[in-house]
């Protein structure tokens, strides 16, 4: 569009790589900030550019944090002995919502994917292993995605993780809560039941 | 979220002031932010600060620009003799957008309304009559949004326009392109009776 100022249209361009932000909604946020107060603006273009250099991953679970390591981390009210394994940051904060889990996370950042060319070396395993090697860690649960990358993950884990005496679980899967049993799939369905626990 | 790192939990909360955005797509946006590239996230930065900093106001039509005057006013294409009056500038991109319309256009940025405080001062009306008494523009189209405010202001700029001797049109109301004639409000179809045109 030949209206858009060339400042306009970079903005909207920019914009438009965010995902699920189309040129039409870009357009429209790109106008709503040029209409906005400058503190908005200057304090928007600053926290885009802060959340980048002040992230940092935290040294012992490798979830993001500002600093050497996490909140998590350094709470001394989460439990040492218990690490849940999951496979991006925004997991971790998935599990956290649930107000389920009092223990600490390690963040693999990624799975196996042989095909991908991801071995157990590209993931954090190695330093999973170190700290369960410390021997503070009684329990390990595994909440890798229930897909063929993620079961795969777990698996490994599992195989390398109980030689060292700890114990090791895989969240539990089964009919989503709110979901329906004529609509749920065979695989899931399948899972529900192998997992049935007595009432 | 206790998870969020402060600069993330602030890039949530800037996002989640954008028109549209919720806490949820403000979380997704920012944490794509956060694993895209060094690059990208500069430059997105950088053209949210430039856009603000860069765009000035036409002093000519007052439609947005980079310096003294538009694209449009600068563009001999462009008819002179033609003024599509518009109320933002959001406006005359949708009428550049039809490509319809080869002449130039007039922002008032906002249509009266007494009751907010907004009389004929508080728009850019001055500045269009020293437009219309340089004698160039023989023909002005009022394209104000087809509500109180917007027919009030076409009414007062038809009356205060039409003694300079410029030709006043109004843009046509009806049903839109790909309506139902059963579901048009009635006021619609008024108008389009109304306005109806021989075939």
């Amino acid at each position: 569009m030949t209206t858009l100022t060339p400042a306009l249209a970079r903005l909207v361009q920019e914009l438009g790589r965010l995902p699920g932000i189309g040129e039409k909604t870009a357009t429209r946020l790109a106008m709503f900030i040029l209409g906005a107060g400058r503190d908005y603006v200057e304090s928007l273009a600053e926290s885009i550019w802060a959340v980048k250099t002040e992230t940092t991953l935290c040294q012992e679970c490798f979830g993001l944090a500002e600093g050497e390591r996490c909140a998590i981390c350094r709470d001394p009210q989460r439990s040492a002995e218990s690490i849940c394994i999951v496979e991006e940051p925004a997991d971790l904060m998935a599990v956290e919502r649930a107000h389920e889990y009092t223990g600490r996370y390690h963040v693999l950042h990624g799975v196996l994917s042989p095909l991908d060319g991801i071995g157990p070396d590209e993931l954090k395993i190695a330093p999973l292993l170190d700290r369960l090697r410390s021997g503070t860690v009684k329990e390990v649960i595994i909440a890798t995605n229930p897909n063929v990358e993620g079961e795969a993950t777990a698996l490994y884990l599992a195989k390398v993780i109980k030689p060292l005496g700890v114990q090791v679980s895989r969240i539990a899967h089964g009919i989503p809560m709110g979901g329906d049993v004529e609509y749920t799939d065979a695989v899931t369905l399948g899972r529900a039941i192998e997992g049935r626990r007595e009432m």
